[in-house]
């Protein structure tokens, strides 16, 4: 969910789309810095884009599809599925509440738009340690997981000891009193005692689906 | 390891004893202290004291003994032993590393120090969490659990999801960048998502060593 | 009140019940989570509930009550009240203003939902500590206190030198300037000079209420 | 313990003197900035001073005198008792701990040089409030008290409420993990629920004597 | 503006009154409260009262006023100026801009309440030093001088070295950026260089109000 | 740099050793948790180990090595080589300035351990933007990127913006005043607004050496 | 964008207006303090002010003009005009992305408003460089360079490493999570390892442009 | 004092030289470090160096000078007078106390030795606003002025409502309790009500003299 720098050229030249940071922004604007965007060779993506704004905008784009829990559009989609991941690989999206699921749909529909195969494994925090263990096989054969938990944070550190795979923890906003909107969560991450997890910022969605679609599907190239 | 405010009749009025704070004082003004103290009807403690510090002190006192570890001096410890913990009712003190063993010693010595049967388990950080696991059933069956653990702090959070008694979190200094001293893992623990997890201050192993007494020993009376 | 995670059989496994964290959440949710919960042994508590939307959900439960300080609803209050605290044991719970007191109905709210007894003692802050030691008697029986305070919590502090069992205390987000939201106050309770104080995270009267209920009730078992 | 502004006129302009911080500085520079204040009108107080240092110093004044505790030298000390407060006024200095006590005596001795009469009140910290009740009638006949506290720095909002004069509090850098230096302490003075508590900065023994000095001396004026 | 602890007693015990906060209270809860500390000997306040609460509020008690930059209200006002300040005795209330004036209203209008002479030195920031400085005079004859300031707060510093009174800073919540809702300020007047500067909360108008007029009116007793 | 967890399969199980953190262990601690772990089937590693100690740990294992910069001990070297990363893949590791080169060196000698290619783009801050460019072809084609640097932390963002791989960050504690030990540095990697850029831990050249080593040895899996 | 001190002189005393500081303000209030700094020799600003308000104010003034992006009126135009900078010499002012244009319009409304020339560079944010290196020469040419970026704020650093003249940061409150409300931004400008970058306030335009126009109009004078 | 960028081309490029910051680096890596950077156009320049250091390094290169409050050397200084500031024109270095002499020398020693004129304004604290103001025309005549202040920082606004050219405040970590080692100096200085000031990070005498150089030597060109 990073705040575009307008560059139609940045899909071919990196691999991943530019993200238009919706709120903030009126439609007409939206509209403008997309057609602007979308003459380069990817998919433009709008993220925290609310459904009413949505519906404005797709009949100026074509190929649109909308994920109302991750407030996510991706404009020009049928571009964005040209190049896919290999077969078999895929990325895990793990949340540890249901008030994480914004950040992790953002992850998962962005890693989707990028021709990832996304697995979800929902509600699994660590104050019921065995939900999450049952899922074990599953994790240890992703190529990434993604880990999105607010509060305490603990999550990724529980799954980066259980997975060989890098972990980007996301940290959520979720919580109240010292979570402080989400530092809490964020310092476990970085201070995680598990060394293959990093962390991105703040119910950054975006970007950890962006990082995990490089690794999964270009395999880190 | 609370500053102490020297009041000889603290031990019969609230069933935990004076503990005096070590650093910065001299050797005889810890024996003064200590003497004062020593007129109530409970033991002395000394926290954060240097061994050789102890030597000097504890021919001014009967019945002292010394735990390196924690730092612990014990004055008049035949007296502590007056009053013990019910049959079978014992207290588990975990860490997640080596180096959370001070304050989990500190914890330890002052629990048995008051009556009280105390059962280590170390070393179980959450970047292992099957190890945590296989001790599940002697957790279980513990009136309290006192978990020390810096960096993240997790370990409180998974302790706390597996068993019904009470989990005081030790937050400890270990780490560096982010864990601040010991900030992060506290930040962890008073966030868990484990209603059954509370915290003391940062390793203050002295505190939650009297509260899991007064659980374990007098059912919390 | 703390986050959920929605997890049945916890009131069987440690003897507290899973909360349903309110705020967020729509009114279907709420029942449909609710409802997947109520499949297990225990009470569901849904916490921060406005009273307008537990109207339009207690219908779809038995044994519903309401607190409206506290805004807690509790779904299958039958069943709490199944397992009982020992005659004669109470806990007290303890305000230092009338804002302190939606944090303290809260934690009542819950220790009684489990089968406690509780003592009220509101409006008792440390600028009138005469007040308070008229409670001293009181509050020396209890087998724990909760201590809900904002500003500077020095409450917990006053009340920890008096008792001999575990305090522990709630920091409110009452206050302005350098309360911070409650941090101030949070400090003050950790920072204690009285051995046996603990603290959970701010506002976070549920949790303070399940601990108590575990020391009191089940006298820490 | 300001830092000086070299102006040798002040105590005559503000009535009271200029304050040398030690730490820093040679015994060189320390004499000849003393030997500057000293052609004013009131006596030059140097602070954190060591007494190895003083002892270089005191020759090349007249009328020394040195308050280990405090680390407090004064010069011309003579002058300083020109001017005193009117007979049976005087100033409490009240410490939570022991360890409260260097910045107690800056502030006492501070006082001191300036013409009052000083009452201690040591070590009757809140967790055990009938201490510090016992010298109620002490405190409220007082014109005014200075509190030194560190850790929870409850202490200020107790005597606070007992008494009808102001209260300075003086939080104290004693204490560790969450008492951040002194910060903990400080903001509970300054959210403190009794109204004629105001506060000056950690270990600000020699700002909180001045203050006090003007209340009580000069009846404000 | 301190949260009340309802106690009519106050004012004969420490000569200045309740306050009760206003914000968060329905005016139901206002009137009855004031009902209650109206038994004591002194006025009641109420800060922080929106004017049209205060229409519903002051038929329920005699000799009411209100002060709208301060929304303040003073029940019983009669009885407050039963004791009035030493004839020539006042207090300097000082703002640098504006914006400081509720805290300055809210300072001035207890002080009054009170029964003291109250001199307003208004817009006087230290970005046009020579503005306060013509001051300097009727400044130097106070008693004490309460300065409110937001942002970097430096004016307390600059009347600290002007006079020879006790010096209140109140710093207040004016600002953006790092103004940080008055830490910024209130950092500045605790490390003030002038000596007689001492600080109460962010916005605390009536603390700052009762200190001076404790100082102006008893002389400090 | 992370703390270990003496897990000797860890190794076998996630494909990345154990490192043991040396300050505050004693030699002969370090020692016998080295000989512990190196049952497993993987390296050890020793991290911010002093030369001095080095010397006397090497001689109780085989194949060891030591990087000077890095503070870095490998023992088991030999067993590290077996697994090697693709031919053509390769990692950078980037430094702003050459205090960054102690974990720039502590990440890159752990990618070298683990069998990674890694290429040093050293002292290319971007207060001179044009060095950087320079590189820009031999970034590009790297697999994963590292970039150390303290202060204002800008260079990971840059680079992030120049290639089409992941991007981790390690922020240094390099720096005086407000970089607050690598707190600046950190958030502005966490703030990026190249979406590829990730962060690990202040001075984490560990962590960021086994996630780059799991992307480009392992292509991710 | 600073609260003003009403002094119709500062434009003749320091060369540049007073600001009144519009949020908070009623529109006859910011008409009356209008109409007495428009006694002075300069124009009069009117800082983030509405544009509906701006229409009820402008009739009251001559002279008047307002920036709706700027959300900045000014008052008496044709006065400012009067002075003006070089011919040749001009300001650059720079954004990262479009959300910095409000804080880099106010800098550039005010740089004009006192007679400068503005070169407008925007939406050049890092994670583009090569989009930065394009203006090279424009930017290498100005006598003050103003740089205005939210979330990491590292565009500061690159700019001042290719420019020699002065460059002003000015960070401002674009961004979520740790971005804080634009502190991450200010401490990394303040950071930057270019010797030339100094910073100003959170989205403080206004300093901003006051002192590009001391360094470009009057040479520094 | 920034951390250098080895680059010899920078002060032909930006008119200011490399400056090598000391610190953390041996005699024959700053002498290496200083072999290089002479290869330019300028003078290079050492900063925060020990005199016993300048003393090994200084027949390594022609035209050394060293300042030693400043520990700053100046190498190859002749070529750093070859270019001068116009005749009448200077910068005035003030500072509040003696403890801020070492970054104003650093500040005054690098704006000299790129050739201008420094006057030096010293110990002029707000606390004595007169001292300050008799240097008011002094002031006014210069191009730039350089506020050095710890504590509060309070005398960066005043001297910005003094004078009409820019004001750089370089915060010093000069005080206790809250200063926080020159945070609260900074927040003063970036929230200064005279709109003329910005800052630098905390002691950063290197940076204001390099800009404040830019403005009175090349007119801000």
């Amino acid at each position: 969910m990073k705040e575009h720098c307008a560059e139609p050229g940045r899909y071919r030249r990196q691999g991943f789309p530019e993200a238009v940071y919706g709120p903030g922004k009126t439609t007409p604007q939206i509209i403008s810095i997309g057609k602007e965007l979308s003459k380069g060779s990817g998919p433009v993506l709008v993220t925290r884009l609310e459904e009413r704004d949505f519906k404005k905008i797709k009949k100026h784009f074509r190929g649109c599809s909308y994920n109302k829990t991750a407030k996510l559009a991706v404009l020009k989609e049928d571009v964005a599925l040209k190049r896919s991941a290999p077969p078999g690989r895929y990325i895990c999206v793990v949340t540890a509440g249901t008030t994480d699921m914004p950040a992790a749909e953002e992850a998962a529909a962005i890693a989707e738009a990028l021709g990832n195969n996304v697995q979800r494994i929902y509600d699994v925090g660590v104050a019921g340690v065995h939900r999450l263990i049952k899922h074990e096989t599953r994790l240890t054969k992703a190529s990434c997981v993604i880990v999105c938990a607010g509060m305490e944070g603990a999550l990724a550190s529980v799954v980066g000891g259980l997975v060989g795979c890098p972990v980007i923890g996301v940290p959520t906003s979720v919580g109240y009193g010292v979570s402080f909107g989400g530092v809490s969560a964020l310092m476990s991450m970085l201070n995680s005692c598990a060394a293959n997890v990093c962390a991105v910022n703040i119910d950054d969605g975006f970007g950890a689906g962006v990082i995990a679609s490089l690794i999964n599907r270009d395999g880190g190239k």
